[in-house]
């Protein structure tokens, strides 16, 4: 079987609808019996802890949650049979996780392992972060660099690739048999 | 008669050629006969009066304009006939005025509705802003949130959706007949 | 024979892949016996010092090195004869270092003539900066209208244009016979 056969990168801007479209899809999906829901926010202050509330009440209640702020690759490897279609929301919460712990180069190099690996149905959910100003922080230019290098590479190996705008999907990429 | 079914969501970066796109479909349109600009900025200083004068002095003459920072349904209810062409320019600009008013909920609620019910021709340009990285301040974070989940909604009743690179635009969405 | 007939403007976000992208379409060009790599970057800190390094590292050997960080329109003409391919990267960095040396105006008109007059292969790489939070800094400002409205004049002049995300392109305009 090729490579991330399954997988699917959904792109989209903040607030650009990219979750509720990925949840819609794994929903729609046919053959799946499991719907496991990869959070990778961390609840590090009151904004952020709402925010990852109403995402959560938003959801429909098939939906399993698995916290997976950092070691994304082994949630996925605990989540790959077949059958199983597994939403991470989102890459760039994830991605600055794994920068704040300086452990980005091995979290980065086993998702894309696990990805390609995975036997289940990936639909990974991601900010565009590059199209605004590069920002003065070294910091700030370290993610948008990364982010935009992770997509690269996560757009060559999914099958499917989508940009989401105003809640309405443009397909980047259509690989699927 | 369907809701927003004239309707149409022009989205675009800053300096992306939107508001002339916007311009040449409403003059290019069939069955018009009044066109109607409502302007949602406000001149709070002379950088922005100057790119206030230069959009009016770049306007075709056919032009009637109104200015609407906030009330905005309300502009839109005094131009609702058949044979007019009603275009916003700006709706990120409005969102603006209406956060700092601190009237947002109310201003946008009675917007969305004033969009299903206008028999207007209308065009509504706004500004992608939420491809950048997430800023810093609270207030321009919650504009972002705001600003994403109005076009969601937008792009939702509307007929149609274009977005504007360069100039050039791309069709997200035509549910004209 | 038309303006910009051969030109291929090509926008993206920051590490979107459209530097790898016009690369590419640079070396797959039929007709093509020599390809010239116009770098407009300078090297003012070590962090821009290294990205230069590794974009020249990472290049094909089939490619002449030349730098022009301004008067890029000299450098267009003294490139300019059919059967070379010129690749331009990048033009947001060429505004930037003709803002800070107060020559853009000038520097922007003869650059829109010279890929009007040229008889090359051009490909003019440039960064998508419109999409996100309109900056506070009145020379952020500047900088994204000006990257916008010389987009849209290349867009116009230019036979194709394409935006990539995360490595993947999608044609805005081709007009190549």
């Amino acid at each position: 079987m090729a490579e991330g056969r399954c997988a699917h990168l959904v792109l989209g801007g903040a607030r650009s609808g990219k979750s509720a479209f990925a949840e819609a899809q794994a929903l729609a999906a046919g053959d799946v019996g499991r719907w496991v829901y990869v959070a990778t926010a961390r609840a590090q202050d009151s904004e952020m802890q709402d925010r990852i509330d109403r995402h959560r009440a938003r959801r429909d209640p098939r939906w399993e949650t698995v916290e997976a702020p950092l070691d994304l690759a082994a949630a996925l490897a605990r989540h790959d049979a077949p059958g199983t279609c597994v939403l991470v929301d989102c890459l760039t919460l994830w991605l600055t996780n794994a920068l704040t712990e300086d452990c980005w180069p091995a979290e980065r190099e086993a998702l894309l392992t696990a990805v390609a690996a995975s036997r289940a149905r990936l639909l990974l959910v991601s900010n565009e972060v590059g199209s605004g100003v590069v920002p003065m922080g070294a910091l700030s230019r370290t993610f948008v660099d990364e982010a935009g290098r992770l997509h690269q590479r996560l757009a060559a190996t999914c099958a499917r690739v989508t940009l989401v705008v105003a809640g309405l999907p443009t397909t980047l990429k259509d690989d699927c048999p």
